[in-house]
């Protein structure tokens, strides 16, 4: 592995939303910016993504063949669904440069890192999670400014280098993102409560509204902009959620219980018609949410 | 009253963002367009709000004096939060002159319409309710285009006679909303499911946060856009949300009961790693909310 990102040869397996969007800002692709590293490489299944993400400039050169794709890289980073890149974690050890670093995009670290660590002695392994999406996917909706002002979180595992953990860093800061060292365990725990559970939230309110358009189909004409932010995010992609909801079950059940209890606790306020605790209760979810986000 | 909305005098009692945005309607401010009505007068407690929305062309006169405000009056729209409403049902009564129509703006409709049915004979009741909103309220935040493309939902009592249903008609087609004629009980079932509910389910996801927060408070640092967007309306105005979620008691409950039922099906699912039966129902999710917000 080369010591600067600038001499890299950089491959990256997937390029929907956010492996293409990676490509692009390496690239430096409709930012009239140089390239962050040597060479783009992308890997993807079609030809016509392969097609459309050279004819962007996103990549520099494209392959359906994994093994081709990765041989000569110093920087891999697999960006599909997290089932799929602890399916490609399994073989695509042997294929690997000595001292090739590989990186993921993956939505939960736990269980990535847990196959990285089974990576042949000579390869770098690190674990990483740009916290950045959109609810609509592929490679369409990528775009350069993705990952610019966003957490990226980096998860070192015990093997992991000085200088592997450097690189991973200057790639995430090469695509505008502020690196962030997590552990993997406590990322997963963090990303339930702060991602995991504002899906199932959306979807409980989507199902909810459904349930109650069996009796009353007009509901779904009174949806105004409150309801159309808060169930946002339950159209978001499937797979990647399913990946997700299983690979990061404990924490999301965790999660979960811990939002249960909260309605359990408002419904008996509003229940009992309590009117100072109910107003102590939405007087500190507004303050925290403004606090956060003004 | 007169029959046509164009030689009535409105006048708005409350001028925050619903009353003030009525009122810039009405006006034809900053639209570049011709008065709606005769004359748009505001009430407010404070001078200087009153001092504003005249600055703003929002209203042509204002009084802090509510009977003065009033009295010749064509059509009155209190537009503050319900039981604020409630309670100026009560008294503005024998201020009113004889046919003079009295609306609202108010987020529930039962209570409000309940008061309305005490008003004396000769006055014209009919509830209204524009499905919008901001999370930030107040005069500063009003806008003329506030209303334009809502459904603007009426619902008129046993008594209301046709003549006050077409003003209230005309009112909301004038200020760019959508009329849609419902009965008050119906309406407030529906909002605790399109607009309640959203609410609680951020007020809980914000609060669940804050309880893992109290062990690792890293957790804000990852919040990203899925967060801000379900968490948003948790920013929403206290008093408003006290009001509703207190008249409007029993559907809100229901409401919940109807969510936390959702929450307990995904529970089990993801507990169980019930792949299929979870897939289908986030698919479901994905579905309807992808159909409703295209």
């Amino acid at each position: 592995m080369p010591v600067r990102l600038a001499e890299a040869n950089v491959t990256i397996v997937g390029l929907g939303l956010m492996g293409g969007s990676l490509a692009a800002a390496l690239s430096g692709a409709g930012l009239g910016a140089r390239p962050a590293c040597r060479e783009v490489v992308g890997v993807a299944r079609r030809q016509s993504t392969l097609a459309m993400a050279s004819d962007l400039r996103f990549i520099q050169r494209g392959t359906s063949d994994l093994a081709e794709g990765v041989r000569e890289a110093d920087v891999v980073v697999l960006a599909t669904p997290v089932r799929d890149i602890l399916a490609k974690l399994e073989t695509i050890g042997p294929l690997l440069k000595p001292g090739c670093l590989v990186m993921d995009v993956g939505s939960t670290k736990q269980a990535v890192c847990e196959a990285m660590a089974r990576l042949p002695e000579g390869v770098q392994p690190l674990g990483g999670h740009p916290m950045c999406g959109k609810e609509s996917s592929g490679l369409t909706m990528a775009e350069p400014d993705l990952y610019r002002g966003k957490v990226f979180v980096l998860a070192p595992l015990e093997r992991t280098s000085e200088e592997a953990l450097e690189m991973g860093r200057a790639l995430a800061l090469a695509v505008g993102g502020m690196p962030l060292v997590l552990d993997a365990v406590r990322h997963d725990r963090l990303v339930a409560a702060i991602s995991h559970l504002p899906y199932l939230l959306a979807v409980a309110l989507v199902q909810a509204t459904e349930s109650l358009a069996e009796e009353d189909d007009l509901v779904w004409r009174l949806a105004a902009s409150g309801f159309r932010d808060t169930s946002r995010v339950a159209a978001g992609d499937i797979t990647m959620m399913m990946d997700i909801l299983t690979t990061n079950r404990e924490a999301v059940l965790a999660s979960l219980d811990r939002a249960q209890a909260q309605l359990d606790d408002l419904r008996r306020l509003v229940a009992e018609v309590d009117v100072d605790g109910l107003k102590a209760h939405l007087q500190r979810a507004r303050n925290r949410r403004r606090e956060m986000f003004r």
